[in-house]
């Protein structure tokens, strides 16, 4: 930081150099340079700012003097003079870095004014109560801002001053009140500070300058670059510029606008503006600002070059803007433009529009919308304009919002779901049998269980709303209630959840309809245009399958049979299988199994006809599927209590035995996966009869499926060998017996360090593969997710050791490293393998980049999330 | 396999032919070349084996020319014709592969007798009976060997014959009954095979041939090369040799010996031989054999050149030798050599001695020791020549073996082994607070739990015999017995239990005590002049350094710290710190556990000074250290039940809520490691805290303490930096409060595939490298190693998609390509990087040579097992 010019006059910068005079002042100087008027000012740099606060607090030696000449600069031009008696140049000072900060320290209007300056301003103005305003405010905001003094000390001055006089406006308050007030705000200063208020002007700026630096570590500050992870080492500019005042009269005024409607895109402006006031009027609150289309009648004469000038900054930018103005006298004046915040709907119209109006290109257009941000286009959320006040905070497990009854029973949930009623279902967890209770429920509450919890994957895949480990929650299941943070809700309250805050709020709360627009499906089709990556989807029903398709997936990525066997009327069959004594038993079970995984099979494979589905055999621990432990315990020892039944007692001890023998210490790691296929082969073979025979009858039905068999968990080579031998065993059975020869292709998940590292010799025997990366991330840091979302990893993101969650976003240092390693190795066999990837990561835009980035063939993801990873697959291959 | 010879004379053949002639044809080729007595003959390439086997059992054209021009040879040589009338030449046939097999078919003497040469061989010995017990023989055996026939069909014969002429033994059947016993045997065969008893003696070689051949692929030898490793390719070769006559009188007989005593090493011929009898009657024990030191008096005439052969046969092969011998009417004729079968005590000593007697170097002698056989002379071990009846089988946990009374409680398993008493500790599984029992017993049996429950952990630690998960035993706590496959064990009833096996027998098994002969001491200083590996112990309280230091520990590479935790008086602290409300309560309890730390410090790191120590810091999940969850469950509901004291009943409540709340899915994945460190800084800080202070009083006491301390499960460097930055926080602390400085280093443990992927980045901050290798093993592979061992790894084993345990021998594919990866990332930042090994692998010989492979600093194991390491080490470092 050898540069020794730490002050830049507007008509020296533009708009590249905001790392060096911050947003606002890049853009100030770019609006100067391009002939907008704007109130003449200099900035003084980032660079200052960081070398003043790594110096203790002492300003780079010429800082000053080039703080002062730059000013003299101001006086030249303006022909005024910096605390002159008689025509006192007045100045605003506002913070700005390089990423807008609402944390920071905000602005200081009329800097230069003091007992005597003032005096000029009301002769020269002929306007003795503005020139006391003006003062007054300038006091009121150096000591709340500069000196952080409370601000109500002044304001409780200001509403004796108006009971007194009978006033309701501020400006109503006479010149000699003003005075006294003044007086007033000093004495008030002496009392607090110990000292006078500053009456050299040059002071006043000096601590002013030092007040925004210093405003760059304060706490507030530091919180939000936290949470919104920004560069603690950007620093901040200060602008220091000519004052413009609004308020000096009926021809005067100020206000805010945006170029377009910044919540539904519309172009029209879109905006307030009050006449007679300074800036901080708009946004206090005690006078109604008029909408932006009154400026016509209020302000007429500066009314076109109004319009003229948005449009100028609009095509000068290629963006919407976010600008303040002041008309001083009937002047127009710029005081700040930016690129304008806008909703996910306003951004996606915005973006469409411009490309129609010839002023951004579709690959532009593709980029200016945030993917991740369109999330909320596709589910109904919370109106954001209402002001929440959450009862309590649980994962945000399924995106969306909905309200209705608490219900505590998924029985009860079903029949006043059926009914018309809208419910949402409580409950400590949730487990297969209550999956009828979930259907016809709006959303579901659960006070355990994280992101992977059976009611998070069963809710995202309905694409219903659900807040899970919610531990803050008492559900006292003999009274029908939970208890919360001192409230009590009781079956049949309403509650409002938030699935993608994980917010609980009593009551109902208003809500915003999911809106897919034309705007949207234009921008989703050049989405299709220019990605390489292909979009595939997440679903285990021909429901889900049919959805995937609406939403544009190119092929079911993973389906997960498992889920299959959590439903009510086979997971007898399923507990039958996998409590059987002998391989006969377990065939008896299987067989009742088989004409369900047919049907399944049928269902989904025609959906998606003649799209792939990547079909995952049997992957979750046994144990899984069998009811909770602790309760068949609690229930034997009640059986002895009371003395029940020996046979039954007997029954029920046998059958906790079985589940002893089942029960794993870390069932991530353990008996599951094709570990299952390798210790019972007839599972699997059953499994993938299922679907042939399934194939068989489609391709009699004049379908095309085309079935990709994908072994889970393989962590090495002779794995997946020996039950593709299976596969092929069973196949070659059905096609001697049907005479049909089907297309299907046998591949694997890479969830496994070990199978990234030998991926060669997997390749060998695979025609694909799939990473399975949340399982892959679990292994590779030693997460257990179920255990890490909600202990360690919050810890751990607030001491910034994580900078994301890594099973949300895919950890490209670690798990992102050996997906490379395991590619490059499998396509130095194998060079055209088929290479996608089914976890979480499939739909989240930055590991959708990485997945372009490492050669990948497809993602995939929840069908909710297939138009954002096509908007993401886009953005990658544009960016790189 | 385009060599077309198939039959080598044994003229043509030496010792580096095994792999074409088999071990027994290459060693008599090697003794005919040395000009040892041995009877001609020739051998069948076991290439000819495998074209027979892989062309359908069809001999390879020209094999049989062969075999016939060779026979040719031998009758020319003899001058006898091959089923002469007159002057028959007789040949055996036996199988010989590169690697012994005792599963594959054994050996037909005696062929080319048939009812015509039978007479031709009476009549040239002067012997009807013994040319008739020739045929009688070769028929039975014949039969058995290559027609498969059950030689109980023959031996009822034989057996019949005695009864009616009230013989007893075999050799005292007159000629004319044992021609009437041959017309017998030859309607059996005929009844039995349709056939004839092949009278052309060609047929009966190529059908012996062909058994042999076939006999490769019999059930037995599939089962034996699995169980052994051996590849299924090799094949077999055929030797066909002269038959040298043992049973032709008193100046014949047959023998087997060893050079040395095969169990002790001593220098003495070591064997047993009877005068008048062919190879089978040696080991068919109708016959007591006499031992080999009364050859001198029985068969005077060749006994010195019987004691020149075996030393000329030691000195030629550099080994002690095993031989078969027969002497035919004085003449002594070698039939087979091997390098000999010992046990570890004798391979001691033999290679010691050899080196002493200038035989081989003593890197040969480092080579010749099996280093995990050595695991035997440090642990009592069950006497192998005893026949055992194992009742039940579990996991082989802690090596050693055992026998005591029964008792199922540590308090009276303390008290009684206290009065003297041995006892074994009988548990479902054991907890921290067993611990006196354990110290008191002679091993522990549990019927849960894998090699790393606590039981097996402690047990280890202490050198004690451990029988871990034996599932089939049922223990009835109620009356004080357990039940298993029938049997049922009482209190006070004497088991004993093998923990190198994992058998548990009924009663008292005698038992040879663990030897540590000076031979040994030399061995093992050899190792340590060779090795560059260096060898530590992981120990955790000072007895175990001492310990480690007497079998030559150079450190201590793992001090688990969480061990000290476990201690009774110890246990309500940590207790008290894991249910802490608040960081005050966490505060005070740690406070109480900072005087213990200390103390054990203190210990270890004086019993280990000036060797390095390694403390890791605490590294399991803390709900370990917690009671029961299911107990606890079980309790309240009882005590609600009974309608305790509500008071009671809500604490036991409340706790049970904390418990809940701590408990884990997959605690292996959870917080545990350097999670606790970052989440709760205080403990850690406690932890060194306590290691400084014990290091300046130490240092006070004139003792240099050297310690490594060790954060574990460390993912990305970010952890070791902020912990690092805790550990020198309190060490300033400490300085300056006493004046010390102290020497330290500060480390890591890499045990997570994403440590190994970012190793250059940790290593920019850390002084030591560990590799965990047990927890890498389990990421890595996904396999939970508590789960996995009990569960689906036997399967795998069986199935052989794994070759080895990888929890027992490191998996160098998967887990070792990753330590390698790491190796090189670290050591491209920190060329010397100190980097070792602490997981169990550190003790497993074929793990040590990748270790040293992979240029690792040391390996570091449990104090039993650092003579086997240093072995290894240097048996690595002459292998590479």
């Amino acid at each position: 930081m050898s540069r020794e010019k730490f002050v830049y006059l507007f008509d020296e910068g533009n708009s590249n150099m905001r790392m060096l005079l911050g947003g606002k002042g890049a853009n100030l100087a770019e609006m100067t340079l391009i002939g907008l008027p704007v109130p003449p000012g200099f900035t003084i740099t980032s660079e200052a700012c960081n070398a003043y606060l790594d110096n203790n607090g002492e300003f780079p030696s010429h800082m000053l003097d080039q703080v002062f000449a730059a000013l003299n600069n101001l006086e030249t031009r303006t022909n005024k003079k910096f605390g002159d008696e008689k025509d006192p140049l007045l100045v605003s000072v506002r913070s700005g870095s390089a990423v807008s900060m609402p944390g920071m320290m905000d602005t200081v209007l009329n800097l230069g004014l003091n007992d005597e300056s003032v005096k000029g301003l009301a002769t020269l103005t002929g306007n003795e109560r503005f020139a006391y305003d003006c003062y007054r405010r300038f006091i009121q905001m150096f000591s709340n801002v500069v000196l952080n003094m409370d601000h109500t000390l002044f304001d409780d001055i200001v509403e004796r001053y108006k009971r007194k006089l009978s006033l309701i406006f501020d400006y109503e308050i006479p010149a000699a009140e003003l005075k006294s007030m003044i007086e007033e705000y000093k004495a008030v200063i002496k009392e607090q500070q110990q000292f006078d208020f500053p009456q050299d002007v040059k002071d006043q700026l000096v601590l002013a300058i030092k007040a925004v630096f210093d405003s760059w570590n304060n706490q507030r500050a530091i919180v939000y670059r936290r949470l919104n992870k920004i560069d603690d080492h950007l620093g901040t500019a200060v602008n220091i510029q000519c004052m413009a005042f609004g308020n000096m009269g009926e021809d005067s005024g100020t206000g805010v606008a945006f170029t377009r409607d910044p919540s539904t895109g519309d172009r029209e402006l879109y905006g307030e503006f009050l006449v007679n006031a300074q800036g901080e009027d708009v946004v206090a609150g005690i006078r109604t600002p008029m909408p932006i289309s009154k400026l016509k009648d209020e302000l007429s004469g500066v009314h076109q070059q109004f319009i003229d000038t948005c449009a100028k900054l609009e095509i000068h930018y290629r963006d919407m803007q976010d600008i303040e103005f002041t008309i001083e006298k009937g002047t127009l004046y710029m005081l700040q433009t930016r690129n304008g915040k806008r909703t996910a709907r306003a951004a996606v119209k915005i973006a469409v529009d411009m490309v129609n109006e010839g002023i951004i290109t579709r690959e532009e257009a593709l980029l200016r919308v945030d993917a991740e941000q369109i999330n909320q286009l596709l589910h109904r959320q919370i109106d954001t304009s209402v002001k929440l006040n959450p009862i309590a905070k649980g994962l945000p497990a399924s995106p969306g919002a909905a309200s209705g009854k608490v219900l505590f029973s998924a029985d009860l949930a079903e029949k006043l779901g059926e009914a018309g009623e809208k419910v949402v279902l409580v409950r400590n967890e949730t487990a297969p049998d209550d999956i009828h209770g979930i259907i016809h429920a709006q959303g579901v509450l659960t006070a355990r269980g994280g992101m992977t919890s059976h009611a998070a994957v069963v809710a995202r895949g309905m694409g219903k709303p659900c807040v899970c480990g919610c531990e803050t929650i008492k559900i006292d299941m003999d009274n029908n209630l939970f208890m919360v943070n001192g409230h009590t809700i009781k079956a049949g309250d309403i509650i409002t959840i938030d699935g993608a805050t994980g917010n609980v709020m009593i009551g109902e709360v208003s809500m915003i309809e999911p809106t897919l627009s034309d705007e949207f499906e234009t921008l989703l089709q050049w989405a299709n245009e220019t990605k390489t990556l292909a979009v595939r989807a997440n679903a285990d029903t021909p429901e889900d399958a049919a959805k995937a398709r609406e939403f544009g997936a190119e092929g079911i990525g993973l389906c997960r049979t498992e889920h299959m066997f959590m439903a009510m009327e086979r997971l007898p069959y399923v507990q039958q299988m996998i409590l059987a004594e002998n391989l006969s038993e377990r065939e008896e079970a299987l067989s009742k199994l088989l004409p369900f995984q047919r049907d399944d099979f049928y269902g989904i494979l025609k959906a998606m006809a003649p799209y792939p589905v990547t079909i995952r055999l049997l992957d979750p621990p046994l144990h899984e599927f069998l009811p909770s432990r602790e309760l068949l315990l609690l229930e034997v020892a009640e059986l002895k209590h009371n003395k029940a039944d020996s046979q039954l007692i007997w029954q029920k001890e046998e059958l906790l035995k079985k589940m002893q023998a089942l029960s794993e210490n870390n069932p991530m790691l353990g008996h599951r996966g094709c570990r299952l296929g390798i210790t019972y082969p007839e599972i699997y073979r059953m499994q993938v009869r299922a679907i042939f025979e399934a194939m068989i009858q489609l391709t009699q039905d004049g379908v095309k499926p085309f079935a990709e068999i994908e072994i889970p968990l393989v962590m090495d080579v002779s794995e997946l060998r020996m039950l593709k031998d299976e596969i092929m065993d069973v196949y070659n059975e059905i096609k001697t017996s049907s005479g049909v020869e089907l297309e299907f292709a046998v591949g694997t998940m890479i969830e496994l360090p070990r199978a990234c590292m030998t991926a060669d010799q997997i390749a060998t025997e695979a025609e694909f593969f799939s990473f399975g990366t949340n399982d892959l991330t679990q292994t590779t840091l030693g997460f257990s997710r179920d255990d890490a979302e909600g202990k360690f990893i919050p810890i751990y993101l607030e001491k910034r050791i994580l900078k994301d969650n890594p099973f949300a976003v895919l950890d490209r240092t670690g798990v992102g490293e050996l997906m490379k390693l395991g590619i490059a190795k499998a396509r130095s066999v194998k060079p055209d393998l088929l290479i996608g990837i089914c976890g979480e990561h499939g739909g989240e835009s930055s590991s959708i980049e990485f997945c372009h980035l490492a050669g990948l063939n497809y993602v995939s993801c929840s069908p909710y999330r297939i138009p954002i990873a096509r908007l993401a697959a886009a953005q990658a291959k544009l960016k790189n």
